[in-house]
């Protein structure tokens, strides 16, 4: 009557923590999403019982499905591994299962996974603080624009860096309220698309030209003074290298 | 020439990324900090050498000195690993440290770690996002309260949730800008003291009794209406189970 809820992390299965590799390993039943990356997948015992629950449009599993099959999964009395690309706890929906799991009686345990929230800037070697440059982070999702009036208007904050998931398809009305509220037109921005993947692209903009820059999902969108920085310049070349 | 720049995560060695703890476990020399758990430190080989450059009130090794063991380190042309808690680039200064390898021209590589503003409200069972409740995070650290008048007034947004790192000290100011700034009094805080260690402490209070409540660092402030949910009651009793 156990379920590990683990975060899988942003792409390469040696950035999943060491607890969450050895879950996986240990899983006779593994329920995974879209996003999660093939080498983590990997991981998974040729004996044990995948459920691809991944969310693509039009052809979903709704999250009640999913709660409802990892309560009976839970209550097989078989070790269920609930995996979920980058952190299941920023804005992975990971807290409904949680409930779900409290609400039908069935334990469950939390196994943090990297979030791409912060280490996708990074793979483009982009730091979300930086002393001088950014006082902090700020991180929502393309789907605040949705909800209260102008939401991004008053995330304009030229101290902060504002980080935006699932924000392609939204990317120029971000831009003009953050203009609205403050930030100049000029204020560097970072696309990261499939950051710590094999085709990790990354397109440097600003957000004036933000909504003609073409970018494809899933990506990360980095707004602020850091966007204009690239730490990893020397590293890309140490990744080819031998040791 | 080469050096590694590694986040050694919230606490425990298995919340290392595997990349990371290959990365300890190969290394010649490391150098480390204050808030890198014993744990984690266990991983280093009996062989490698070890710096501590943990920052202590009044005995701080200087960050310029720090830069410069690094570059010196780095041309000895043995495996170095510069080991930060947490994420070195969420306010780890991983940035600066980064940026003066590059300018002696010492290669270097980064390697993520999970950050404490995230995974630590989770180790306490509090989720940064939640639907229906909170539709991002801000992460910032007490130092801002230093910065421009009232900088915390305009980072009151009941939308999202509010991580504050080192912010023991500054908490009733703190408490105080974002009531100005129009959180509610008896919105829900969450303090975590020592996350994901042996001694971790979780705190519940409100804004309008923080700046009366006994905490102590290293601590993770949480504000904001996740801040009363705790999603792992099941888990701690989990956790003193037998798999």
């Amino acid at each position: 009557m156990t379920v590990q809820l683990v975060g899988a992390g942003p792409g390469e299965a040696d950035l999943l923590t060491v607890r969450a590799a050895r879950a996986i390993a240990a899983a006779e039943v593994v329920v995974f999403d879209r996003l999660v990356d093939r080498s983590v997948l990997d991981l998974i015992s040729p004996m044990a019982d995948r459920h691809d629950v991944g969310k693509t449009p039009g052809q979903s599993s709704s999250q009640e499905a999913t709660n409802e099959l990892l309560i009976e999964l839970g209550r097989s009395g078989r070790r269920v591994v609930r995996l979920k690309g980058g952190d299941p706890f920023v804005f992975g929906r990971g807290g409904e299962e949680a409930l779900a799991l409290t609400s039908a009686g069935v334990a469950f345990e939390i196994i943090p996974g990297l979030s791409s929230s912060l280490s996708g800037p990074l793979a483009a070697g982009i730091p979300v603080t930086h002393r001088g440059i950014s006082r902090g982070v700020t991180i929502v999702t393309g789907h605040l624009i949705d909800g209260e009036c102008n939401s991004f208007v008053r995330l304009a904050n030229p101290e902060l860096t504002l980080v935006v998931l699932m924000g392609v398809a939204h990317r120029a009305e971000i831009a003009r309220q953050l203009v609205l509220g403050g930030l100049t037109p000029d204020t560097p921005v970072a696309v990261i698309e499939r950051a710590y993947t094999a085709s990790q692209r990354t397109v440097r903009t600003t957000l004036q030209r933000l909504g003609n820059t073409d970018i494809a999902n899933p990506a990360i969108i980095v707004i602020g003074a850091v966007a204009a920085m690239s730490l990893n310049d020397i590293t890309t070349e140490l990744a080819t290298a031998a040791w």
